[in-house]
Order: C-alpha cells, then structure tokens, then sequence
C-alpha cells in the first residue's frame, strides 16, 4: 500500500453535526493523530507541505476545513466557540477519542477552544502564531495588509507570513512554491466564510475582566510558536499565553512575522516532533524527572 | 587517550591579564569550543553535568573561573564589562580565536560583554536565565532568597533554581546529586568575589535612556532559555532580550525557575545542540532558505 502525502492524499468527506467535512489524512498510522486548524481565510491548500509532510514522518496527520470553509458544507459560524464545536463533532465523526491539535492564527483559537470544551479529546496542543482571547492586538498591521494589492496576488501571503528581510522573504518564495505544487486543490474560501470568521476575531479580542482564566483549566501541555515580529497578532500574545497557561513552552524565531514555522519548517518539525513524541508524566512510560518534559502545576502568579 | 567528561577533566591554569585562571577542558575537540560562564557565587563545580557532558558530545566544552572567583587568582572586578574583558583575555590565552559562549544569569550579563567587546571573538550566544543592561528587576526574589537559612544549606540553590512544585523540586534533588558527584572540588565563592558581583548587578540594572541599544550591535546567532517563572532575573528579560537583539531565538519552558535547563537537561541539550550545529547564513556551506536557522536582519520597531 503506497503511504500518502501533502501532495497526494485524496481529499474524503465525513458527515457531523449536519456539515460535510472536507479532509485529508496521510503520514503514519497507529498512534495519536495531529489535526490541522487553519487560519483566516485558509483552507486545506494553504498548509506548507514541509511542515506537513515533515510531521506526518512519525504520525498521521488530518488537514480539514471547517464548516462553510471551501470544499466543506454549512455555514461558517462567527465565533470560535461554534469552531471548535464543529471540530469536535468532524474528530468525533472519524471515530477519534483522542488526538492532539495544532492551531495556526485563528486555528489556534479554534485549537483553544476544542480544548477547552473536549479535555478529555486533546492530549497535546500546538499553538503557532496566535493569542488568547482578549488578545492585545493594538500593534496588528491585519487590516491594511488584507486590504491591500498585491501582483502576484499571492503575495499577500509573503505580506502576512513573511519579514521583509530578504532571507525572510526567500524563505517566502520557497514556501509559495511548495504550497502551489499540489495539483487537485480545494476552492478558495467564501466572502461569506471570510465575513464569519473576520466578526468571529472581533468577539474574540474583545477585553474583558478576567478574559485569561479559561487559560489555567488548559492543562494538557502546549508548545506556543511565534515569529519574533508577528504583524498580524502581535508576538507578546504568545508571551500572555505562555504566562498564562500552567504547562506551555514557548518559542519565538528571529526575524519572523505570523508564518514563522513556513520559514523555518525543518526546525520547527524538529522541536515539535520532539514535544509530541517526548514522554510526560502521566504517559505510561516511567521516567526520570529530568527525562521529562512540562507536566501540570500550579500556576503562580505571574504579575502580567 | 581517554576523552575527560566533567567528572575527570583536571583544573588547569593559564595566565592573562594577571590573573592566573582556572579551567577544564573536555568534550569532542575539532570544532568551535562553548565557552560557559557561571552565575552568582558559583563555581566551575555549579555547571550541571548532564549539562556539560551533553553538549560535550559535539564539541569541546571549557569550563573557567573568572579573575577571584574559586581557584582563579585576582580580584574580582565590580563591573560585567571588566569581568566579560578578562573572560576575552583568557579565552584568548588559550590560543582560541572563534568559540561559541554560554552564559547563565549574571554569567550571561558577562557573555554579552564579551560579545560586545570583541565580536570577532564569538560564534554563537546562548543567554539562559538572564537579562539586558537595565534589566527588569521588579519582581525579583533575590534578596530574600539569598538571604534564607536553609538546612542543609545546599537547599538554598533548590530555592534559586527550581519551582515549588513537586516535580520540579524532584528534579532539582536530582541536579544537586548529579552536581554534587565530582571528587575534586573548587573552592567556595570568597565573600570579597560575592560583593563584587553583587555591585556589579546593582550598576547594571540601573535603567537608562536608550540602555538596550547595545544589543542592536550583536548580530551572532543568539538562543536565549528561561524558566516561566524565574524568581531570580525575572522571565520578562528574557522576552526583552529576544525582541532585542536582530537575531534571537527564545524558548521559556513550563512551571521552571532560575534553573531551567537544569530540569529539562535532555530537552535543553539537544535545543542546544540543533541550535550550535545548525547551518547558518555565513557559515561555508550551502543551503535551501527553509534549512537555514537564523540570521542577522535589521531590527525592526518592536514597540517595547
């Protein structure tokens, strides 16, 4: 049986919660899976293969658009809350009791929030390039860099993911190509599903008294990744979440805006392999504590 | 020839600037040496040899006491300037024209110096537990912690580098055996060396306008290691530093203190590792931009 990949893996359909999910599902089977949650007006396309492919080596990894986001069915709901419930129902549909989440911008959020709402579902989580609810996001440049032209058009991308340095921005190039290189390829998201999706941050970074408490019932460790200059949610929210969360490693690459893992994909597949495969109390491994990695504990107050 | 590991490399001395220093040498010679420099009243005794001998198994690791500290002769200075100067006149008694530098805590404060002051000189940085000139102290526990009694009084360094939880404090019990395993010992910090160390912490977290602009200047590689909640130096410095300097990568890792390399060592050596084997732009060889870990950028506004 041939193993699929990035480029290769048939896109299927399950049904949950009334909504035909489209997903894709390759790398190696047999222990927890990874689940893709993509960000603002992404769809299963828009994953950089490198980083896929790099973590589908040790496991299998499921890419899937959510409800009314391009080849799935249903109407994408304005909150996160409503995301996450739909992701629930998708993992759920395939039959999954547990899996581990990663979530890039507004699929971190989505991540946050399936975690929340199914503990028992989500065994480690990886948050890159987003922020916790109530996000500082008086720095942000989003709107103006959607809302401007590009030529190609799809260098918005290298406006969103990429610094302008110039290694930043061959680093971009590189990763427009490779994400180009899959033939059969999902329709691009609706205004409509954008629209949902844009109302949905505006709920989201509303502050509030108490926004961060969510954060201490998150227990399952988490690996936070951000690039060192975020343009689109500024960098110190990774900063909050790792203060916030009680088990959360952070790390910050140089020189890098919201698509910091595109530019450095072989490091971060090394460090996230690393943290999803590394034993943790309450693994049925046993371990010396220096073997191991983050495991719950109180969080102290932590003064931010 | 038997390869020497932190247990059986013999104290050697050599003489610059006066000072008769004390060292050990140890590890795969051949490439870039890392040069370590110890915190606040600690000796070459203080390093944690899972540490050590971890990074030694790529490279030859040199461990030293600074001008009045331990065995080395001298006076200790009252500045991080002048003790980064004396680290830059031993490391080049040695022969050394290019080695990578580690610092922890106010050792970091002098591997900045270094670098600052001869650039020429340093490969690449590793900042653990430390901060900038005008450094955050504001939530520091220093003081009171130096200053508790502690039975036995070896306990004191569980205070300074791990958490109260009990895994971190099973890891910290754990360190204190592992540091405590050499035969041949260093002799204690002298209460004179202390002082001096003392006053130059006190001269170099004195803020100033403009007191991180230095860091724009250092352009080498630089990861930087924090605890998430680090009592001594505290864990925002870390982020400062990172937002910083042109080319920094930051990891903080989950319920971790001053010592936070001392309880995840595995995970600590191999971040290091991939971080100091890396191929980098400027080093002689030829690379795909997504293999490519950081390298200088022009620093950006970050608004910090």
């Amino acid at each position: 049986m041939t193993q699929h990949n990035h480029q290769t893996a048939p896109t299927q359909f399950i049904e949950a919660n009334g909504i035909r999910f489209a997903y894709r599902r390759f790398g190696k089977a047999g222990g927890v899976p990874l689940v893709f949650n993509q960000h603002f007006r992404g769809t299963m396309d828009y994953w950089d293969p490198a980083v896929t492919d790099g973590l589908a080596r040790n496991r299998e990894v499921i890419l899937f658009n959510n409800a009314g986001v391009a080849s799935s069915s249903g109407n994408a709901p304005a909150s996160f809350q409503e995301m996450g419930a739909n992701a629930i129902a998708f993992i759920k549909a395939l039959g999954l009791i547990k899996v581990d989440a990663l979530g890039f911008s507004i699929g971190g959020m989505v991540a946050q929030e399936i975690t929340a709402q199914a503990p028992e579902l989500v065994r480690r989580l990886i948050l890159v390039g987003t922020g916790p609810r109530g996000a500082d996001m008086s720095t942000s440049k989003s709107a103006e860099i959607f809302a401007g032209a590009y030529d190609p058009p799809e260098h918005l991308w290298l406006a969103v993911h990429f610094s302008p340095s110039p290694s930043s921005r061959a680093a971009g190039l590189a990763f427009l190509k490779r994400k180009l290189l899959r033939q059969d390829r999902d329709p691009e998201v609706s205004a409509e599903a954008a629209a949902a999706q844009r109302e949905a941050i505006g709920k989201y970074i509303a502050p509030a008294e108490g926004v961060l408490a969510y954060l201490k019932d998150i227990h399952q460790p988490t690996l936070i990744v951000q690039g060192s200059n975020d343009v689109i949610i500024p960098t110190v929210n990774s900063y909050i979440l790792q203060q916030s969360l009680p088990n959360a490693q952070l790390i910050l690459y140089p020189d890098a805006n919201h698509g910091s893992f595109y530019q450095y994909p072989e490091l971060f597949v090394s460090e996230a392999d690393q943290f999803l495969t590394a034993a943790l109390q309450g693994d049925d491994v046993s371990l010396q504590p220096s073997d191991r990695l983050p495991f719950p504990s109180i969080l102290s107050a932590k003064g931010i």
